[in-house]
């Protein structure tokens, strides 16, 4: 008998005790080899406290996390994506007991850590290097300025506890825990029994390399029995799963605790009217339902379950996808190496997915490729024979007439198992994306932008992710079952409800959103990041201060410089811009927003750089942009303008020894008019000693 | 015996047939004057058929708002304010009925008109006049560009329910109703029982004055009995009531259904312990706390209910509370001119309330202000006198030691009642806050940022906003208990967990976000915002385009310029910025970013403009700001620079002779490198005979 799977608790492994006489793990499950049947691990939480797991995230785990700042929580990010890439071998060679191909890996082992890098970068590039998040604009509240209102993201207090499938036992793991780390909150996972062992491999490997804050990840490695009642305002319970266990979830998690699901859904394919064979796109259609039928033997929640094809293209597509599967598929073991599709996870997924084809086919559906007897397979010494214990199916297209029947857009085969769903009109091919009830993607193959558009039209509010495939995206177009962590991956009705990823969309899931409402000063000092009407210091010019000496408010107020027909003459000629508003009177006050002639709003701002700019090497190092500019007031000849420059974000670096400064513009008349808003973006050195 | 109060439905008034020889609303709810207990209506929709008025919704009420965008939808939202606006006076006189001071109908009634127009204009300034809105930026998902993702919003395809409460029978309503309205998303409201005759009159209003499309707006004047099981995906649900009866909902309503619910919670004021009496926080608090005891009877689900004060300062607040009372509270019937604070909405009501504070003063609380007994009132005749089947409670104050027990955080009196909590340190008072299960609002009164951020950091997460009053915006606050239409309404755990208005945030509620992949091209079609990689077409100058001509995709690639040492020497003396990496080879080229001396940032843009514009009149007036700049490489003497501007979105106005085009701006080098990217922002005509 194998032992049982550790949890890592309290950051500490652990294993049931034994006790009363009992061997550990005698009423455990026991997990198997995908390919042979071999048992692999058992699984069991028996006696596990889980209020003091609860407890540990939310009081050690918190106060870890909450010492950090987003852009340090980012670089951590960085450094678990390193190690597990050092040792993915290991896991490669590990997945392939749970019946996955190397292929399959780059899903799950690589895309996992895919995930990790890209919110390192995205944490550093689009948050700032601080603990509340700022969301929109401040608003003005009062006339006079007096009272503001902003709003700001701060984590939630508690734990995330994150129950995963077992399909992705990485990436569906990763991609809860990154948003929840970046955003400061602690995780426990829960992975999925059949391939508890992956993730234990994982949090292994990231407990061992040591970089792991202390309480910020903890796995139970089993049930969660006695968990969900402790629950409280603060956590939130993220699933993916069956629609049915969500269901079950939602009745049980106390009121006020966040809960998203993301559950499997029929997701479905269109191939458009204009995509007949021999196009691009009938050819970039076929590889994808090839793909989605095959890569982790369909278990994925976003792979294609309904083909939706004009009923005049239907047996092209078959045979097309037949020829595919002839020339590219090998069903085995995946320890050999010719294998490109492995078996379903478990005999039990085995005789669920043939039982759902039973359905279907009872609806309705007739068999158009493969079957449903047990496949001759490459065992994992290269031989073929019958695979004796293991989750071996072919691939299976399953036909419906015109209208297909409830059960069509109803029944998932969670496997190499796809319905093929005819379509007359592009409205009804809309409504048979519909009617599966909501789904995490829709894909949709056509090189007309009026199809496209109908179908966006008719179907968005249907569908987490909709993706056009066309002869320009055809070739790296990332796939219709791949969620990429930039974009929203959940999808509404049937799929969940949820969202996940979406680049820092998911941060902000496990943060509150709140409203602050006060003066500028207040606002300021709540948000450190200056806002108009807070007091401003004018000591010595800022930009000869360091990060090490600036602070937000650090204000220049330039001299006045006047403005002159000549001057105006002067830059038109020299940049060639001689728009009429700036040359010809007449033309000008004829204009509705001009009194005549006026400066160039670029010469504004090429002033304004020459009024606050220091000539010397100092701490700011270079101008990398501009934001937010807008032209308020015209200025004429014989108006004279000046600028207000004050600090108003600083985002220091980790890696670097400088980092980023904003800083308000203000170009104002002589009569105090708000000629120009913008921000400027510097780059200034932490330390300088000139 | 009054009459059934009608229900407005399928763009039609309904009221209860007479049949089976029963009277029609012999069975109804009978609504009473709040001051006098004389009938005002019946509410009864027996025989109403909820499934005719969801399909009118999702039928007729999704065509006619579909056929709209964003921007005229809002001028619609203008046009209901102005309509109301114009009879506010007769919602005044009606208002007064419920026990609506005219004071109080500004929170109500000029409420809710401000809602509309916050909506109005906000909706034709941070939208596009289109349908669908894009949410960040577009990611590359593939390096050559060729594959791209972006997120956008399309509004859900159902019917947005309503319910309300009795409190604001018209902000209440207005809030929910003018966000899903420009969202695009027909109402079903339903008022609540006792003030559902003032929502009949507005809109009556609306109906009169003829702006509503067919379907965007329905009444349930009384239950909803069987709408509920027929609500799908696609349809809301927004709720506004008892966190008892929002839980009961939530079991209620379909899976697939979105439901937001605003609950009225335990919301907290904390004295700040250097806001002494004496100083201008103290005098604001305790203005505050007046004014929330005192509007809307304290009817209101954002009121003060636990006022959080230092220890040492409770006797001061106490007493000065009973000062201001004494100055300025009148209670009696609201169509006598001094009275301030009316009656509760029903003698129900009155019941509920002073079996709340029974419950306080059972669990500990002690009566420091008030009493229970009926209070001698101003009547409707100015008269002093009982008050005779007429809803009144006099405020009061309940005060607790330092270890406040469970009900002072839970038991909401929905009156002019609130608890004095004392507290001894900022932590405990932030502990104290958290108690209350997650609020919609906290306030506190500090003039220390210190005491500010630690409030901040501890209670951000337990509420939906949080309002910092201090000597520089004591006059200006728009108060604790005034929700305003710019910032999100809502809170965590008791208060509901939903949220509503926050601007354009709530407009999304009523949207569903999705991911869009496909090829710049497709992306084009799709978004009508023009993506790099698309076509574009360049055959006259853009700049000659009125917005009749103009599409996306034209594009001006403009002749190229050398650039020489003498122009960065001239533009350096012209504008006066001297910086070193313009002037001093040697010191630019120990900067990191800089290879020597290079162009100014400022100079390149400006040449760029003189590349681009054109000079004579034409459709373009205005360059009126610019977005996003960046400078991406370096431009050294010997370099030349050139600018490709492609028109990327076109958002002509409704109510003006032009609109705004934004350029997509690129500036290359001649080896082809970007040396900046940005957007121009532009007004241009819609017609132009030039």
């Amino acid at each position: 008998m194998t032992g049982i799977l550790p949890s890592y608790v309290g950051d500490a492994w652990w294993t049931p005790r034994r006790d009363g006489g009992a061997r550990a793990g005698a009423d455990a499950t026991v997990v198997r080899d995908a390919s042979t049947g071999d048992e692999i691990a058992r699984v069991s939480t028996a006696g596990l406290d889980m209020g003091a797991v609860l407890d540990h995230a939310r009081r050690v785990g918190q106060e870890g996390l909450g010492a950090l700042t987003f852009h340090q929580r980012a670089l951590l990010l960085k450094q678990f994506a390193q190690t597990l890439t050092a040792r993915k071998e290991e896991l490669y060679e590990l997945s392939k007991r749970a019946g996955a191909t190397v292929r399959d890996s780059l899903n799950d082992v690589d895309g996992g850590i895919g995930v990790l890098f890209t919110y390192a970068s995205k944490g550093r590039r689009e948050l700032p290097n601080a603990q509340v998040h700022l969301d929109g604009p401040a608003e003005s509240l009062a006339r006079d300025g007096s009272f503001l209102g902003r709003h700001v993201y701060t984590r939630l207090p508690g734990a995330a506890v994150q129950i995963n499938a077992f399909n992705f036992p990485m990436w569906g793991a990763l991609e809860k825990f990154a948003p929840a780390f970046l955003a400061g909150v602690p995780t426990i996972v829960k992975p999925a029994t059949p391939t508890g062992y992956i993730a234990e491999a994982w949090v292994r490997m990231l407990v061992e390399a040591g970089d792991l804050p202390d309480g910020s990840l903890q796995l139970v490695s089993g049930g969660l029995a006695g968990l969900f009642e402790q629950l409280r305002l603060g956590d939130l319970v993220a699933f993916t799963g069956s629609a049915s266990t969500a269901a079950r979830l939602r009745q049980q998690i106390p009121s006020g605790v966040r809960f998203t699901s993301e559950t499997d859904s029929i997701n479905a394919s269109v191939l458009g009217p204009d995509a007949i064979a021999g196009t691009p796109e009938f050819d970039a259609y076929v590889k994808q339902l090839v793909v989605e039928l095959t890569t982790k033997a369909g278990q994925k929640c976003t792979a294609i379950r309904r083909a939706i094809v004009p009923a005049a293209s239907v047996d092209a597509v078959v045979e097309a996808v037949r020829a595919k599967i002839a020339e590219r598929v090998v069903i085995g073991d995946p320890r050999a190496d010719a294998v490109t599709l492995g078996p379903l996870v478990s005999l039990a997924q085995r005789d669920e997915v043939l039982a759902a084809v039973t359905r279907l086919q009872d609806a309705g559906g007739r068999l158009l490729l493969g079957d449903v007897e047990p496949p001759e397979v490459t065992l994992a010494d290269g031989s073929r024979g019958a695979a004796t214990g293991g989750a071996f199916v072919a691939p299976m297209l399953i036909g419906f007439g015109v209208d297909a029947p409830p059960a069509a857009h109803e029944v998932e085969a969670f496997g190499p198992v796809a319905s093929i769903l005819p379509y007359e009109s592009v409205a009804q091919a809309a409504e048979l994306v519909n009617r599966g009830g909501g789904s995490l993607v829709t894909s949709v193959a056509t090189n007309d932008p009026g199809v496209a558009a109908e179908l966006l039209t008719r179907t968005a509010a249907y569908n987490g992710r909709l993706l056009f495939l066309d002869r320009d995206d055809a070739r790296t177009s990332t796939g219709h079952g791949a969620p990429v962590p930039h974009l929203v991956h959940g999808g509404p009705g049937r799929a969940g409800g949820g969202e996940e990823l979406g680049g820092i969309r998911a941060v902000l899931h496990h943060m509150q959103r709140t409203a602050v409402q006060g003066s500028p000063a207040m606002l300021t000092a709540l948000t450190g990041v200056w806002h108009p009407g807070a007091a401003a210091r004018s000591d010595r010019h800022p930009f000869r201060k360091s990060l090490a000496e600036l602070a937000i408010g650090d204000q220049l107020v330039s001299a006045s410089r006047p403005v002159t027909l000549d001057d105006i003459e002067t830059f038109a000629h020299f940049t060639g811009d001689l728009f009429y508003a700036h040359m010809d009177e007449d033309a000008a006050a004829a204009n509705p927003f001009f009194p005549g002639r006026v400066a160039h709003g670029y010469l504004l701002v090429s002033w304004a750089a020459g009024l606050f700019v220091d000539p010397d090497p100092g701490p700011v190092l270079a101008n990398y942009g501009l934001e937010n500019l807008r032209f308020v007031t015209p200025v004429s000849p014989g108006d004279a303008v000046r600028v207000v420059l004050t600090a108003k974000q600083i985002t220091p670096r980790e890696t670097d020894e400088y980092g980023e400064v904003r800083w308000d513009a203000v170009i104002l008349n002589q009569r105090d008019d708000i000629v120009a808003t913008y921000d400027v973006l510097t780059l200034v050195a932490k330390e300088w000693h000139g």
